[in-house]
């Protein structure tokens, strides 16, 4: 068979600092569109401060996870969470991205953690995840435009 | 050339809660069946709490592994292992995940952590890995069927 | 459109034992070599002490990510960078990793975290980053010999 693949941008501009987007059904919408029966999709956060994530959509989860990347990955403009927060901070008490003006060190850091794409399969025209696989945009220093490409690849 | 894919789904359920299993050689069998010999091999993990690592196939850095990530990533379900992976649990000392009565919240994280899947380079029919690259299936919540799917595309 | 592939393998000797060493523009000159207009990219290390990140080219944040993975990745050939550093060590206080007489056994738990490949959308012949998104091979234990692979798939 010949290759085929589409390409499709979405935009977001949460309104909180950080969020997580279900874009499950936007990815499914790209795969639909390319009319790829097999192949691959990969969806990627355009920003260095963002990335994607596959797991449950469950509103606990997420809460959980945005707590957990606060401490792993603390943010300076804002009291550590605790000891492990404080530590986990640069030594100088805040990163050295922010001596040109920044203040989102940490959404890099959770970027990295994170990681800013997934490559999924597709497989008879439809996303092949399990039961419990969602598709998450993970922002991290959101309130304004940021983009993400969906491309789509295959037979 | 025309492009071709192929696909392989895998099951495990393993004997411990959390396992690494090595999957080198059926990756390398799904490529070997698929009769490509230049593309690109995903293997994903088809759940929320399993991943999938590229390392060492040492059994002392697996075991290194499962200790940090312990702390990292703290399970509520045993007392946590020092004051990091205290700290690391949520404020309440337990997942809001778990209100649902569920108690795999810590798998969840590690699932963020090693990354549900990976993309492996396929040059001249074989896996193009480097000498001391081996692939794991990562279980976080084992004793159970969990499945993983490869998927093969190139030329 | 039939498919094509273009592989590229390229060498790093870093000078210091940790580095980020900006790739962009070999993956672009990967992806120009190929004529591949529409498709994907996968750079991929090849050691399993090494990883591949996409971020912003700002040495700053270089610096905060190198002294925030020695913190949650320890090595143990040096004191430990505060009381989190410690924790995150094995309880014995060093790798069960060295047993074999090796001491990278941080440089193993980085790669965890970083991730030892990355896939990017290729988009009328160039890579399609958004303006901040640089490639970086992430070294953890240089000063020798190491590779990493490019290869680029598509029409």
């Amino acid at each position: 068979m010949f290759v085929t693949t589409h390409t499709v941008y979405k935009t977001f501009a949460t309104e909180q600092r950080r969020a997580f987007v279900r874009i499950t059904e936007d990815v499914q919408d790209a795969v639909s569109e390319s009319s790829i029966a097999e192949g691959m999709v990969l969806v990627s956060a355009m920003h260095i401060t963002a990335g994607v994530w596959v797991n449950d959509d469950e509103p606990g989860i997420l809460e959980d996870t945005l707590e957990w990347l606060d401490k792993l990955a603390p943010p300076s403009w804002r009291p550590p969470a605790n000891d492990v927060a404080r530590e986990l901070l640069p030594d100088s008490g805040d990163y050295r991205h922010h001596r040109g003006g920044e203040d989102n060190g940490d959404a890099h850091l959770k970027n990295l953690l994170v990681h800013h794409q997934v490559v999924l399969p597709v497989t008879a025209g439809r996303l092949d995840l399990g039961p419990w696989q969602a598709v998450f945009y993970a922002e991290f220093d959101g309130r304004r435009r940021k983009r993400l490409v969906i491309k789509v690849m295959g037979e």
